[in-house]
């Protein structure tokens, strides 16, 4: 078989995997039908005239099995935000009957309707995007500007690009991805026609891609410094690649070339490796390293804001560990029930004596330096001249790892939530505390397709 | 008392330790009188017109008790080398009984005559110091100067620099101390008249100082870089502080300026500081550092190549543990039996693991690299993306202190004659295998008389 015809029937596998059914579709657009009924039945009850619109992929068709259901209810521009707000959050447990209130920029309810999850969020009805009020305004513009680009023998080819992100691990816009959204999917296929022609032009992809729609002018790319930067043809004023992490887009470059090349299922669906207690266990003696997580509380906080808290904490312990000459080799962030952060260190103790440095001999003012050295408890020599410099030995403030973090950890902007979970409690721990399965994770590889 | 009635009292003392007794003096004349008669016995019996020239701190009567007695044995110019080196040799032996033969830049004989240590060097007979045929046939020269321009009554002052030189460990010039020679503290006490005002004079010096007796052209110091350049008044083009070391230096100069400040006896006479046992080993927990030393067979060469030598084999060893992240605080050299290196260390074992970086993404040769790496035995994991650069985690060629030197020390350029003996055979050692006295040694201050 060709290369073609080897993804061809990859894809075509991968499809009837994630297509929904028929059946299911009925059931989708039953159950769209029936919340938009009652959404509209409870906003009267209340006096208040709203306009529920179907957003997201059920909207436009590029849905998958077992699809979130988005409704968004457009308030007049003329309610105050706080009205919104109370008759979003009322009228959405009225349809749901109960549901679970989360926030995003808006509070709105989540629940289960037949068998579906489904998000009812307020918004306020805008004629133009020049207009919006907040970032959720401008999904209902996405939805329709997907419908009207997006030919209907297209939807496979969006599937397809979900999944295959899916499967490389980087699909989601949110905090804890940092991958690429549904909608950029969709711009993808407007704007390359195809999966295959997706795979095709991304494997040539270098940091600094810019990418539209329609033809644009420079200075609105010039605006941004992403990595992928992909201009929203609703807002040009806005880059819908902005969450990609630079790692991230590379990912997706490298996996097109490879799948280019070598096309297999597993790019798709990677194989689960289950690393046996025992094949971690060497791993982790060959490494020869040294572990030393933290743990604390889990803020109660909504997602985005938690990762991105978290991965500040680690860069940011990542930078005390290597100021102080522990350098990390690995590090991730974990959020269970607890968080826990955990650095894999490459040095983990040093002498108690270190050396400190003075002024040259006859410069500066080298007899305060011997005069504090001489009196120091924390001397341990007396001063001396070394190649010319006034130098003394001393003790070195944080000799492990541990201690260092234990000291200073409280001091560390580490993200405002973590900071306050850290006050109340937190741990050092060692590679024994840490769960099998979070080790094991912590060892995976950056791409899934490959052979382990 | 003031300083300046101090010092008279402390100088009294020291010149009554130093200062050879009338008998003494006497039994040097009576010994240099025959030495001077015996050589030209038995230059006259070999047929050879020679001249015998006392030289050194002897002929200039700036000796202290027990003086090596220096006689230059002038052949006329005429001679051949060999023929020197022959008749110097045999008739060496013959006036010392015996003796040994030693090396400098001829080879000379070193006895016992009536108690005193004697050399006995041949040179040639020269008029001027532009002739010069090797530097031993300076030495006439210098004994000359200082014999002219040292009045008798300055020779005390001779005495105590050179004591107080001593008493810092920092007297002679050879590669072993690189310090002050005998012939340079006389300069100084001719330059600036006494020993108070050498003191009062050089506190102020600062690395680059530059001396001479009579006013000399600018660019005559510009020859050189030495931290002191003290022109030879003998020789314009020799700088006869080329020896001193940038460190010896300055503990010359703050020496000065602390017993300026502060005189006391222990400048000359440091007090012995036996370090106990008990308290050698508390110093070494406390300081929780880790040694290693390297010994090796002593090579049988002259001690000024010998020292010159593990002072290029220190640096070079330092050097390569430092570049391997073992950073050494503290190392010295010793020559006994054997000859013995020691590296105290701020940090001795990394993990096995390492970071390696390739080629950014997309730039360099990344294929060469994944290529490379997917299959090496030495890589603990596949290659990924981080910070949008090709990394790899590999096995660390040395973990420890140890390993490193046991596998690189052949290699090292460590001086020539080291490098033989380490090619026969070199240990790498703890800090258990070290004798209490040379670590006492190792962690020496620097100061001898400061309290400890």
């Amino acid at each position: 078989m060709t290369n073609e015809e080897i993804r061809k029937k990859i894809e075509k596998e991968v499809l009837s995997k994630i297509k929904p059914s028929e059946d299911e579709q009925k059931r989708v657009v039953e159950a769209v039908k029936k919340l938009i009924d009652l959404v509209k039945f409870h906003a009267e009850i209340k006096g208040v005239c709203i306009k529920p619109i179907l957003v997201g992929s059920v909207a436009k068709g590029t849905y998958m099995k077992n699809p979130d259901v988005d409704i968004f209810m457009a308030f007049p521009v003329s309610m105050s935000r706080e009205e919104l707000e109370r008759y979003g959050l009322e009228i959405g447990r009225a349809v749901l009957g109960g549901g679970e209130e989360r926030y995003a920029e808006h509070p709105y309810v989540h629940g289960k309707f037949e068998g579906f999850e489904v998000d009812l969020v307020p918004c306020y009805a805008l004629e133009t995007t020049t207009e919006l009020m907040s970032a959720v305004d401008r999904t209902p513009f996405h939805t329709e500007y997907v419908k009207k680009h997006l030919p209907n023998e297209k939807i496979d080819d969006v599937l397809l690009l979900k999944r295959f992100l899916k499967g490389l691990g980087i699909y989601g816009a949110e905090a804890e991805v940092q991958g690429f959204s549904g909608y950029l999917c969709e711009l993808f296929i407007i704007k390359f026609g195809s999966f295959s022609n997706v795979i095709e032009n991304c494997r040539r992809f270098r940091k600094g891609t810019k990418l539209s729609i329609d033809k644009i002018d420079e200075r609105y790319y010039s605006r941004f410094t992403d990595p992928l930067i992909f201009i929203d043809p609703v807002d040009i004023k806005r880059n819908v690649a902005s969450p990609v992490s630079l790692d991230n887009f590379l990912i997706f470059t490298y996996a097109c070339e490879r799948y280019y090349e070598t096309p297999k299922l597993e790019f798709f669906y990677p194989k689960e490796k289950k690393m046996s207690r025992e094949e971690l266990d060497r791993k982790i003696k060959q490494r020869g390293t040294r572990i030393v997580a933290i743990t604390t509380g889990k803020p109660n906080i909504v997602a985005d804001n938690l990762f991105s808290q978290l991965r500040r904490a680690e860069k940011c312990i990542r930078n005390v560990l290597e100021e102080n000459g522990f350098k990390p080799i690995r590090s991730k962030y974990f959020a269970e029930n607890d968080i826990m952060l955990i650095f894999e260190l490459e040095c983990w103790e040093y002498s108690n004596a270190k050396k400190h440095h003075g002024p040259e001999y006859g410069k500066g003012n080298s007899e305060s330096f011997i005069k504090k050295w001489k009196m120091s408890e924390k001397a341990l020599s007396k001063p001396y001249i070394e190649n010319g410099i006034w130098t003394v030995e001393i003790s070195r403030e944080y000799r492990t790892a541990e201690e260092l973090l234990k000291r200073k950890l409280p001091e560390l902007s580490l993200g405002k939530n973590i900071v306050e979970e850290v006050k109340k409690k937190y741990n050092i721990v060692g590679i024994e505390n840490i769960p099998y399965e979070i080790l094991a994770k912590f060892y995976e590889g950056q791409f899934r397709w490959e052979d382990c």
